[in-house]
């Protein structure tokens, strides 16, 4: 189950020296192309009489594969191999995020305006008003990017600091996506009551929290109490922003087979955040037969191992995954890779749907199933029909925010659903184009629109 | 002892339209000055052959007399005010800092690079050694700037929200005259322990914590215990930042009046955070005779309602703060508007040094006691010698980050106050012109390179 397709995340740059004569490139490139990495960008550097220095990038398929590629370069009579980097770690490195100042400082009388004396005057404003803090501070456009690290990707329990890369990348993509500002909140506990605590006093910065990476079934409680607690939205993505796409990327591929959310059977092997989110949101949005499974089979009324949230969908129901599969209209996979075999999307009904999200490696390689199902998505960004969160969250803190949402509601997400599903026209839908590119600019201004729509008519809306 | 100085903290913008006749801008701007207006930048808007528009900025002394300021300008006849708007909370509105991200994200391959699942690799490498988040992340260059909002300027508890206007104006100035990237935490608590524990949770993310307007004596436990069981530099810019700067005036100061510090008695006013920090700072440098004295006079030995950090500074004396002021060489005061009088002051020894560093309304103005001391300094700009915090703050976070510091020693406060002094050379010094201006940019580098050279003597410099 190894992913032999070269990809930026393990990219490398080459600084080589060559002499100047010809053929001496091709013999690089060749000898690149011959262990399989993948050409990028080729720039000259500097050229004299005798020698030229150039800089390749190439795409690796692992660590070991970019040492092979070295090595295979390394070879050849008098190339010269100045310098390797890694350009995910150089890219890295010293975080990906800043802090800058929207104004100028450089006279005493920018200080005095934003600094002492000045800023008193607005400090005693809010303590009179406390709801011009929306208006006077960062706190309406500033999300907390939450985390205990106890689930970072698909990697496990490796801690806050480990976890920092991953929620600086989040705040990123809400910036470039829809002008949010997000800071990284890495928690040294993994009490839920400490967490708890911990977001209820810092909350005072923020207009929202995105909680990320936290492992079930504690994230489910962390999130709920938050909601209880405080006056501003808490979503956590690894659930919703995942549940927002599945049900919009659903809508689609439901259109290309003729088929309605209430007349399926669907599938979800996964029954952790992920799961639980999608299965309730499918259900709200009108889906009724949903059979989730866990590592053990079909959560089933018969079994006495489930928590109040996989309880919640027990089903008349028992048996594996294969078992659970046969029949069955639509396959959900937030799981593991390769727990789905051809045969088991074979005995699936007519025009199967399968959306096999696990990452980096999903359910079922899309190629072995090409043929059997009528509409594959997977989490990746090489295979059509990426399933991908960024769809969803950039815009839903958007909406939120700029209504000064209270807290969010079910409603929102269908309707941020339904806004990135409708934004692929009847001519553009096919098997391949079910939901839309993640730089396809409508997105979060969709996903906001709606969203904020919801949020007034549930009444949430501060403004 | 109300300030009737315009300022730029209350000035305002009119937008006027005025006939297009000879006098009336002048009209305009003598009706300001009638009541005392400050006029700033004179804008023409635009002009056609029948009116012209302009904005005009003028520095008021309060809202009041911004509000006098208008009423002189809408009693001219033919002038019309089209807009009134106060600049500083136009300037604060939507808040003062932005999360910016380092790098594009515009393809796929940014995309797999920067996030998912290209940063997968950086996570596992921190986990694997956790000294790689200095590295990889944000931390190296992130400082926390805390507060609970018990102690928000000189304007009392007006809690988290209230206060962040000022921690971003001090983020603001971190990322300005250092570079730092500094982030506001205002947190929903005011108890000792549940502080220290939001702190400990929340410091994965952060190189450095600046506490900022926790009230005494909360804030000392709140120092001691964060320096004692986290391995970032912790500094409460309140008690040492003000305790470098004053150290650093009155390093100079002394030259003028040939004193030597060992030799001299100095009167401290107020013994709150700063003035305990100060008292321990000028020991540290070598004082030998200091007088703290609180609202109800020296604090004495034969007083039984002294908090440990008080009690440590009793004196075999007592009596009232004019009582301490006799014969005393150096008043510092850290307390509060008017409370020391002419007489006060010329009860002193010869060549009395007073710094009156209340905020906005110093201990005593500086016009009254002009011909008695030798030297005066506040913490105001608008007179020379301005005693003000970011002379320190920056470089000390700069350096404690560039060595990596595990901590933040007593060394490194007196060396940081060392360079500061040094700044002002022999030819430049006289009694206007102790210390450098907040805006000379040597002045964060001197106090960063002094902080790291006393970082790596004292062994807390990790890299």
């Amino acid at each position: 189950m190894v992913n032999l397709t070269p990809n930026p995340s393990y990219s490398l740059t080459l600084r080589l020296e060559l002499p100047n004569r010809a053929g001496t490139l091709a013999a690089v490139t060749q000898a690149i192309a011959s262990v399989g990495g993948n050409l990028g960008q080729i720039t000259l550097i500097e050229r004299t009489l005798k020698i030229s220095r150039r800089e390749i990038t190439v795409d690796a398929w692992s660590t070991e594969h970019a040492d092979q590629i070295v090595e295979a370069v390394q070879v050849i009579p008098d190339v010269k191999i100045l310098k390797v980097s890694d350009r995910t770690f150089d890219l890295h490195r010293k975080g990906k995020i800043t802090i800058e100042s929207r104004l100028p400082l450089t006279s005493q009388s920018d200080l005095a305006m934003a600094y002492t004396p000045g800023v008193g005057r607005i400090c005693q404003a809010i303590a009179a008003e406390p709801e011009q803090v929306f208006s006077l501070t960062i706190k309406s456009n500033m999300v907390a990017v939450v985390t205990d690290g106890s689930a970072v990707l698909g990697l496990g329990n490796l801690g806050p600091e480990a976890a920092l890369p991953v929620m600086e990348g989040k705040a990123m993509l809400f910036k470039e996506f829809a002008g949010v500002d997000a800071f990284p909140i890495c928690l040294a506990t993994q009490d839920t009551e400490e967490i708890i605590k911990a977001v209820k006093y810092i909350s005072p910065v923020f207009g929202g929290v995105n909680l990320e990476d936290i492992s079930a079934p504690r994230c489910f409680e962390i999130e709920k109490r938050l909601r209880q607690e405080l006056d501003i939205p808490i979503f956590h993505d690894d659930q919703h922003g995942t549940a927002i796409v599945s049900l919009a990327a659903l809508i689609n591929a439901l259109k290309l087979v003729n088929k309605s959310l209430e007349s399926i059977r669907i599938v979800i092997n996964g029954a952790g955040a992920a799961g639980i989110a999608i299965a309730l949101l499918l259900k709200k949005a009108g889906a009724k037969s949903i059979w989730l499974c866990d590592s053990k089979g079909i959560l089933s009324l018969k079994r006495n191992d489930l928590n109040p949230e996989k309880q919640a969908f027990a089903v008349d129901a028992s048996g594996t995954l294969a078992g659970a599969m046969k029949g069955a209209d639509v396959f959900l996979g937030v799981s593991a890779p390769g727990v789905v075999t051809p045969e088991m999307v074979k005995s699936m009904a007519k025009d199967p749907i399968v959306f096999a999200m696990a990452n980096p490696i999903p359910e079922i390689q899309p190629e072995l199933i090409q043929n059997d199902a009528a509409v594959i998505a997977t989490g990746r960004s090489d295979y059509p029909n990426q399933i991908n969160n960024v769809l969803a969250f950039p815009g839903v803190f958007r909406g939120a925010l700029d209504c000064r949402a209270k807290t969010i509601t079910e409603n929102m997400y269908l309707e941020a659903a339904k806004a990135i599903a409708s934004l692929i026209t009847a001519s553009d839908l096919d098997r391949e184009h079910i939901v839309p590119s993640v730089f396809d600019s409508r997105v979060a201004t969709a996903v906001a629109a709606a969203v904020q729509h919801a949020a007034r008519q549930d009444g949430v809306a501060r403004e």
